[in-house]
């Protein structure tokens, strides 16, 4: 795979239906199949699960927050110790998000100039500051796979007035990113903002992909916006990605939410949700969410959700699940974390078949009637 | 194997080091190899474990809490599901206790009669109460292999009179416990209690051994006396226990003790504190205890303890170790949990090779000497 000017394709297209796409992503720790479901590592650790359990789940690649990394342990640290793939045990790609959206929901404790921006740790009230530069530094001392660029992320509502300086701004730290990424194993991909309007979304879009990057992403969902207005404009924003590049949609959702993204032309997604709402007794079927905790599944000996077969699935019963929720055991937040990362991945492998195979309409349907009901 | 009477035999010793004893125990779901440390699965599950991390440590039987199984989820519940070994998957031996201990400790809210022991649930306020006979209906209910008899178990201090008079209780109440046994796949063993004076103890193990049991335990003890007056008190008593019968010290306790019981006769341990210190940080290791967040390990690259062979130390560093205990993650309390129960069952393995092979006294000697300087 090469183009026109010598430079590495990463990514390709494999099979397209309308918009929806089945493609395969290429990195330094290893090819990603996509849609694909990234799974949440915020400190080093997707929460509850080892490195086998995620593989065992059909987990390709793991998310690790810059912001986080930084403040503990420090990312000189973990690259004394090898990097973050030697640090948790984990050989499958990694990406890394570039600190902003975490920096920017610290309000109140952040100023925030053309340069960077200054924060006080949430952990102990120690001075920070993170710059487009800094944020390339962390990235790499963490030996990811795919760093993004560092982006101003505003919250929901903001006027058109924000946005549009948010936008240009964003696309200066862009540029800074670009200039700081040295190096050659990482793959840097832009971030396109713009808030729940289509013009300001086009703007930015052009703005972000007028950069040439191995991969683009979405930012600015997931921040209090009603849903409704994201699946609104997904359709009209993600087709416009470029059609050669993977393209992520940052921190979203529920399996309702990346179908919709997929059938719109999303690759990518990342989430805390299957893993926090697990630890919260909140699980996916294939037949809508449970509620593990209701007296319903008191003495029902039946596995949590007969089409599964993960390890929870193989060997406990909702009796079980539900006793282990209620007694606050740690097991309880193990098996349900498994349950429902092993429920995405699956989700993600279906969905792929489905573009593979021409049934993507079906699949799509189906899955969104079932989920609607309790999702 | 069979008795003069046609009784099953259940226990043999294979061979003996002084008072140290290597057996082998027949239960219904298989051989317990003998010294053994049974895990703690208080409420159906050892904290943080799945049943086949437990069986990769090296775990050969679990021991349930008859108390809390009983609050919740209740041992009907429990039984409908198929028993213990099936709700909580797991296959091989299990040993409940009989709810004394945890009775007992709910100073205040329990009032003692000849019947038995009438006492308010910590969880609600409920009211429960628990008889010999009860105790038993519960441990068949649940399907474990080896029930204990229901005792009363004194804490520490207790005068002269106390001790008799609780010692008197406990044998009426073991004579009721084995007219109320009908569940011939289950072994019930006797209690013997007598505090931590040698003639109270010798009168409890004359009285509690005149009933004819598969096995006699030694209660009483971890309830708050200085530990070295058990450690006096066990070379005195454990080898007058019956030599054809297996020997369990309950609710001890660090691989010192451990060890110092082994080499006094006892065949069979149980105690929370490997699970429970290594959710709090703390470490066993061949070189002594761990407190693994101390700063000496921040950047420290090598495994927890280069003698032990777990998934912890084959997988991870102390730097990591370290960086998981501070920022409160469950995989913390894994990793730790796995590398404490691996090493207890390491400690229990290497005892039974060394009375096998005669090099108990150095086996002893040495690892008393190691772990003294922490421990």
């Amino acid at each position: 795979m090469s183009e026109a000017k010598g430079v590495q394709k990463h990514f390709e297209v494999l099979k397209t239906h309308n918009n929806a796409r089945r493609g395969r992503l290429q990195t330094a720790h290893g090819v990603i199949q996509t849609p694909v479901f990234m799974a949440v590592g915020t400190k080093a650790t997707v929460k509850a699960m080892t490195p086998e359990e995620l593989v065992e789940c059909g987990t390709q690649v793991v998310l690790g927050n810059t912001y986080h990394l930084h403040l503990r342990p420090g990312e000189k640290l973990i690259k004394k110790m090898g990097g973050l793939h030697q640090f948790m045990n984990w050989n499958k790609p990694i990406l890394t998000d570039s600190g902003g959206f975490q920096v920017f929901s610290l309000s109140g404790l952040r100023t925030l100039t053309e340069e960077g921006v200054e924060f006080r740790s949430h952990l102990d009230g120690a001075k920070y500051f993170i710059s487009p530069e800094k944020s390339m530094e962390i990235q790499m001392d963490l030996g990811s796979d795919i760093i993004m660029a560092f982006d101003e992320c505003l919250q929901y509502p903001a006027t058109d007035e924000q946005i549009q300086k948010s936008m240009d701004l964003t696309y200066r730290w862009l540029l800074r990113s670009k200039a700081a990424m040295t190096r050659k194993e990482s793959l840097l991909f832009g971030i396109v903002q713009g808030g729940l309007d289509l013009k300001h979304r086009m703007k930015s879009l052009e703005q972000v992909t007028s950069v040439e990057l191995p991969g683009y992403a979405l930012g600015g969902f997931s921040v209090g916006e009603p849903i409704h207005l994201m699946h609104e404009l997904l359709p009209h924003v993600a087709p416009l990605m470029p059609a050669d590049k993977p393209r992520y949609l940052m921190g979203v959702g529920t399996p309702t939410d990346l179908l919709i993204a997929i059938n719109s032309g999303v690759d990518m997604f990342d989430c805390v949700m299957p893993t926090r709402v697990a630890r919260n007794g909140t699980l996916y079927t294939w037949q809508g969410k449970v509620s593990i905790k209701r007296n319903e599944y008191k003495e029902d000996p039946s596995p949590l959700d007969p089409e599964c077969d993960c390890y929870t699935c193989r060997n406990y019963s909702r009796a079980y699940l539900r006793h282990l929720f209620l007694s606050g055991e740690i097991l309880g937040s193990r098996l349900n974390s498994i349950h429902n990362i092993y429920f995405y991945m699956k989700l993600m492998e279906r969905s792929r078949a489905a573009i593979e195979n021409g049934t993507w309409d079906e699949f799509f349907l189906s899955c969104i009637q079932k989920f609607s009901k309790k999702d």
